[in-house]
């Protein structure tokens, strides 16, 4: 209850101690409940120094909890409201039944850890403590078929956030993987609910590798992932990361809404690392093997063919071949 | 003849004069012969004060002269032959004689202006003074189907050189105009020979509008043409661009003939600003309209046509249209 005004307190007089007298008369709470509240906090990770002068903050916890989130978020609507879990089996699933009762657009959903994360095609996606598990609730008034659309513009903003923020080389193998050099270090999981009225909502779930060991991961997944403690070499904030995400994605988002989607699909069509490879996809066991030569307007990826004839691939799982 | 050695000797001491004595036991020439060959370089345009301590040059001009193009130019062959012309019909035109004598590959041809420059499909392309006005011989070991590539290389080259150079936000129109917002500042033309034994020579035409008046343009032209004076709003160094581009093209070129093309194509497609773009492209007076969504390795086009299916376009007059 009292969380985030004590730690807003705390984090305004970062330098100096603050006078428990002056927290329990502002907060109207008694020096027992005062103490008890700085428990929870100290469990939660907080450093906090507590003196005859009162208490200070020394070290926040590197951890996405919702009131560092909303502090200094400098989005409109995305984050205002969060829903934050230590473990759920799925962030997509949470948002789904949240969804499903109301919560407004713009609503994310976070979790610590994930018993049952999903990727796509009904693939695990391994979730432990250290990643970035997120999912946001979206409602926009678009027609169904616009909604892959969606994975494409969170891609992008998922690619530009990394570029910026950690200034890595990043490209996006379609249609939704973020890649340091060949290997994964972001998914992305769109889900829509539409009904005979068209599109009800949209849940966008994404798993980024932050300060995850990756040598924890079963022996087929570990060889094609990594993580940004990995490429950096130092453990990342991922409060910051998080914050600059939300922003990126609502102005995208924003563009979107607005029909001003060609400019998000350049930027794909310029990170894309697939656009100029020899690629396989494969769906419902069979195969097509071609070179990726361009991407529709529809998020749809063309093919050239040895023949020279060309081929549009809706969906499918695709791998990267090297080589001209 | 006498001229590169004496530039080179005043170049070296910028700061002070040059003694005559030391210029004429150096080069063996007359008091008189040095005066006379100073005077031919001020009337193209160095200026050099001349007093009792000797000569010293104080400015050199903008022009893209022979020797100021090869002091401290960094490539390997490209540009180590040079032939300068103040008026020419086409440096093409001159190219391809010289190619047919047996030019060596790398030998480029500068004029300050062009009575007849050429444009694409038999257009004229207007060659003031102030602009560069080059072409490059080029001897590759390459099927002739492979020429057109030349063309997206090249381009390729005009455009990272003037982004890295001036800053300058440019992109490249299929197949090869080179322009900053919607206007053009760049032409490329390529010709090619072939016999049966296959490609005897390339020649590749590159027209940058440096410092020139598109004012005095005519008024057909005028609207879609823009130069680098314009859009710096100061006078550029020729020699200085013309030396990082012809170094940018060589290491291209270079890849290019280690069978190294496929990082220029995507470099390419990240500089398009065709791709993503409704486009009409006219071809012997038919009309094609569609979305342009990707290019193959071959620099063939990709149109999305109303109807969802795929054309591929060999060549033609591109036109952008604005809007999703």
């Amino acid at each position: 209850m009292h969380e985030k005004q004590i730690l807003k307190a705390l984090h305004e007089h970062k330098d100096e101690h603050v006078s428990g007298d002056h927290l329990t008369s502002q907060l109207g709470l008694s020096t027992a409940q005062l103490s008890q509240e700085i428990e929870k906090l100290q469990e939660e990770g907080y450093h906090i120094d507590s003196s005859p002068l009162g208490y200070r903050l020394l070290k926040t916890p590197n951890r996405i909890l919702p009131y560092e989130i909303q502090r200094n978020l400098a989005t409109e609507y995305i984050g205002h409201e969060i829903h934050h879990y230590s473990e759920v089996d799925s962030t997509n699933n949470v948002a789904k039944e949240l969804a499903e009762k109301g919560s407004p657009e713009g609503t994310i959903i976070t979790a610590e850890s994930q018993r049952s994360g999903k990727g796509r095609r009904g693939k695990k996606w391994i979730s432990p403590h250290g990643g970035v598990w997120m999912t946001i609730i979206l409602r926009p008034d678009i027609p169904t078929s616009q909604a892959p659309l969606l994975t494409l513009l969170t891609g992008v903003a998922v690619a530009e956030t990394l570029k910026r923020e950690c200034n890595l080389d990043v490209g996006i193998k379609w249609p939704n993987d973020i890649l340091i050099g060949d290997k994964k270090v972001c998914g992305i999981l769109t889900e829509a609910s539409a009904s005979k009225r068209g599109l009800d909502y949209v849940v966008v779930g994404i798993g980024i590798d932050l300060n995850v060991n990756v040598d924890d991961f079963p022996p087929e997944l570990r060889e094609g992932a990594t993580s940004l403690q990995r490429e950096l070499e130092k453990e990342i904030s991922g409060v910051k990361l998080v914050q600059n995400f939300l922003l990126n994605f609502e102005n995208f988002y924003n563009d979107f809404k607005n029909g001003q989607f060609q400019h998000i699909l350049n930027q794909w069509r310029r990170l894309s690392t697939t656009i100029g490879s020899t690629v396989e996809v494969q769906k419902r066991g069979r195969t097509v093997r071609g070179e990726a030569v361009g991407i529709t307007k529809e998020g749809v990826l063309i093919l050239e063919m040895p023949d020279g004839s060309l081929r549009k691939i809706i969906s499918g799982e695709c791998t990267h071949f090297k080589g001209e």
